[in-house]
């Protein structure tokens, strides 16, 4: 019954512009949840949404994290017959009075929203996002999850549509249940080859969780800077920022951790190490390694493995991060260590004879089996897959991320060694082109991939990344977005492509495309400005 | 002696970071013009900035563009200052004072802007655009040339920059001898594929500014939507704009050419013709070509090149365009003509017996020979290179605009044939990668590949293409900038690219990519959010 109605309304469309077709290339659905749910069924009854005589009532259990969302979402489609009416009054203005073909069964009157549980604080790996919805006069959204039911009230939101004469909002009455098919769906941000504004860190929240999108993992600091302004080591950031205005301070961080937990989206620190750590150089050169040439040092190159002050300074240092960001999960990098600088240092050959180190990638070992007992007091490890690679013992929990090509076998070993696997090799926003590649984003699925099919749930997800080297508060929002939502739309729902159906051809790529075209105005509409997905095409309230 | 100051900089900035090396990749320079004078000479000799004290003096002709001109280098000079006190109070604010080396000589008190001839209305091909500027205590800006003394005022407004402790804007003794090689510095923009807001026209406007850009060319239709809103014919851009507020108004067209005027930069219109029209169908279904298949209409085409009505409708329009564009040239398209649809069309078929055309692509010669006198009344005409390919006669001072790969013989054709030559096959923006791509531009010229050395002069200039597939308000003005910068440069300096050195090596990228780190942040404090153009780095103001 549902494609009935949108071909129905796709056909009008093309109708009038049949022997001239000009643009918009992929004219946008109306009403249609990105990413997609799992089970939906729409009918062909419409019901009109009055603001002043709509409510959102809360029947169940409840908490601020609830009644924060009931607030946004409430004055989110307020706002949304707002700028349909007023495109209504500039129409009419012009003399251009628009007809409406859409019966309208009748008003909207009621959504219902039933939290069987009590809320959680914080999201977490594995936690339930699961939720029922039934739109019709009276809505109900149910979830046994305060996530689910965050789910669920973005999704009633996506729901609505203007009407043909922008007299209002409208929506079909639909029926959807609703989870997502992979448990980790990340971003990956790098706030230290260019600062991103804690501004715009939250309007990429708010993209995130348009796209029901779960982590934010902060690549906070790397080589070039070091923003993360410590209360242990202030001295970090006030010599290794670009500039003393360009920091995250503690209660910035606070900040960005609460405004993602009331999206239902964690917030994963990335402080790496042992390599990517140029910038700790400026205020405690003595943490890095000396790289030498010719006998004369040449440089700083990744973390001291043989010092104690490193472990000293990293003990207090992490304790402090794991302190600001309350998720269970920590990132501790690990990737690209530059062994040919500790190779070239006259101490750790030294220590290598001494101690019986019969290789210098071994040091990498010494280093991450000191620090992993620090953060396990409390956390969860995730590093990049080097640190597999590279032979380091990592506790059965660990997860792996996979950013390398050559990755279907990384993945398999992986997976056969007992880790759980996030993949991020083909899912690069900082590379390829301008344009219309959230495509080759949306058709990959890592666990198409996976040959031990009992090992599927071990593939926990997947994170798009988008390095800092050409993006700063000027293009990153415009650039990841709807880029990402390729990704985003890939983890959450249970497509065509998923691996029982291998090898059936993706049936409707144009529908797609249409979709992310509605998408993508929606965005724009929240004050996310993204970029155009598919070619010429246009965006109105 | 420039150099040296310069580099003295660059040894105090990299000799703090030596050992640790962390970012910027690029430190950006210190008051370093862009595009690079023809003769420039810095002396080590500094002076002070300060609103209270300086004054902007008309000491010759004088008129509303250059008046509009002082006022708005003089606020901007003072939002400069401002920005850079906010900076020093926040550094005292978090107690990081910061000591300033430099020896300050004295205060900089009155620049003299001597304009030695009446001013002209309009920007126009080969406009004179030479201007002599002395800074010092009593600065002195010299041209004969409205479009000169523009040319020096930016100049001018580039050369400061903030001491190290923030507490105010300095700038070097300098002797600027300064004239553009190449007449013809253009910028395309596709408004059809997406719509572009005045408000981001303008922004772009003030970047071409900044990058001594002088001619908009404005593709302001195309197959996609009908956004110029005409007043012979209304139900053009009614029916075949997007939506009825994506429109340019007559008002609209004046404020930008108004605005573009005031800044030295020439607004050449293109209403491509005969092909890229399918929006007008909309509106004028008959003007178009029923191409056929298998005895069938399947669609409409090119215009109809044997319709009276085609050329009536045409005459009139394309005089009301030029009375609102008051450039002496014309932009008429003629690229990527579907001849296959004339081919098929038996009405076509038919006037090629009865008439003795040998072949399709002669309706275009046809075409262009009737369109053409229409605007020989007032312009003179661009075209795409498809127009020449197909041996349409044009008048001689027609400039073919290149644009397809096979450039070198193109070129070097067209210069045979007597025609000038716009180029722009090279500086497609709309291409290529994600960031870094300047350099690309940059290093390309297209004097280097002419043959004949007489013909030199025929090519008068080169364009940046920006078409819409893929921009729209969100992405372009970052797109955009300062991936432009790098032909700007190209466009404007004697380089040591210059085909008389055409050995000599790119003596120094890396001077280039500080000078464009700190042209980009220059583009930012002025409200041009341009992107990062050379990796790892930031912008303070």
């Amino acid at each position: 019954m549902r494609s009935c109605v949108f071909a129905c309304l796709v056909v009008v469309c093309y109708a009038e512009m049949f022997m001239v077709d000009p643009g918009p290339l992929y004219p946008p659905t109306k009403g249609e949840v990105w990413p997609k749910p799992q089970y939906e069924e729409k009918e062909n009854i419409l019901y009109k949404f009055d603001k002043a005589q709509f409510n959102f009532k809360v029947i169940g259990e409840t908490c601020v994290i609830l009644l924060a969302a009931v607030v946004r979402y409430e004055k989110l489609l307020h706002q949304q017959q707002d700028a349909t009416r007023a495109i209504r009054r500039e129409l009419l203005r012009r003399n251009m009075r628009r007809r409406s073909r859409s019966f309208v069964t009748g008003l909207l009157q009621d959504i219902n929203i039933e939290l069987t549980k009590p809320c959680e604080a914080y999201p977490h790996l594995g936690m339930d996002e699961s939720y029922n919805l039934t739109v019709e006069a009276e809505s109900h959204l149910k979830s046994a999850s305060i996530w689910g039911i965050l789910r669920g009230l973005e999704t009633f939101a996506q729901l609505f549509y203007p009407s043909e004469n922008y007299n209002g909002l409208l929506v079909n009455a639909t029926e959807i249940y609703d989870f997502p098919r992979y448990a980790h769906r990340g971003l990956m941000l790098d706030t230290a080859r260019h600062y991103v504004s804690v501004a715009n860190i939250k309007t990429n929240l708010d993209a995130m969780a348009m796209n029901k999108m779960n982590v934010f993992h902060w690549h906070i600091i790397d080589d070039q800077s070091f923003p993360y302004q410590s209360e242990a080591f202030p001295e970090l950031s006030e010599k290794g920022a670009y500039h003393p205005t360009m920091v995250y301070t503690k209660a910035d961080i606070k900040e960005i951790v609460e405004y993602a937990r009331d999206r239902g989206i964690r917030v994963i620190p990335e402080i790496d190490v042992p390599g990517h750590t140029r910038s700790w150089g400026l205020a405690y050169p003595q943490v890095l390694t000396e790289c030498y040439n010719d006998n004369k040092i040449v440089g700083l190159g990744p973390m001291n493995p043989i010092s104690n002050f490193t472990y000293k300074l990293l003990e207090d240092f992490l304790h402090e991060v794991q302190e600001w960001f309350p998720d269970e999960y920590y990132h501790l990098g690990g990737d690209e260590v530059d062994l040919e600088c500790w190779a070239s240092n006259p101490y750790l050959l030294d220590y290598m004879l001494h101690y019986n180190v019969s290789s210098v990638a071994e040091f990498h070992t010494m280093f991450m089996e000191r620090v992993l007992p620090i953060l396990a007091t409390r956390s969860q490890a995730i590093v990049w897959q080097e640190v597999f690679d590279e032979y380091v013992p990592l506790p059965e929990d660990s997860l792996v991320q996979i950013w390398k090509s050559g990755w279907q076998k990384e993945m398999n070993n992986v997976l056969e060694s007992g880790l759980g696997v996030i993949f991020s090799s083909e899912w690069y926003l900082s590379d390829v082109k301008l344009g219309g590649d959230w495509e080759k984003f949306y058709i990959f699925d890592p666990r198409l991939h996976v040959e031990d099919k009992t090992l599927l749930h071990k593939v926990v997800g997947g994170e798009a990344c988008m390095w800092g080297e050409y993006i700063d508060d000027r293009n990153f929002i415009s650039r990841v977005w709807p880029r990402a939502s390729g990704i985003a739309e890939r983890l959450w729902s249970y497509a065509s492509l998923d691996w029982d159906k291998k090898d059936q051809e993706i049936d409707d790529m144009e529908t797609m495309r249409q979709r992310i075209e509605e998408h993508a105005c929606r965005m724009v509409r929240r004050q996310v400005p993204a970029q155009p997905p598919n070619g010429p095409g246009f965006c109105v309230a």
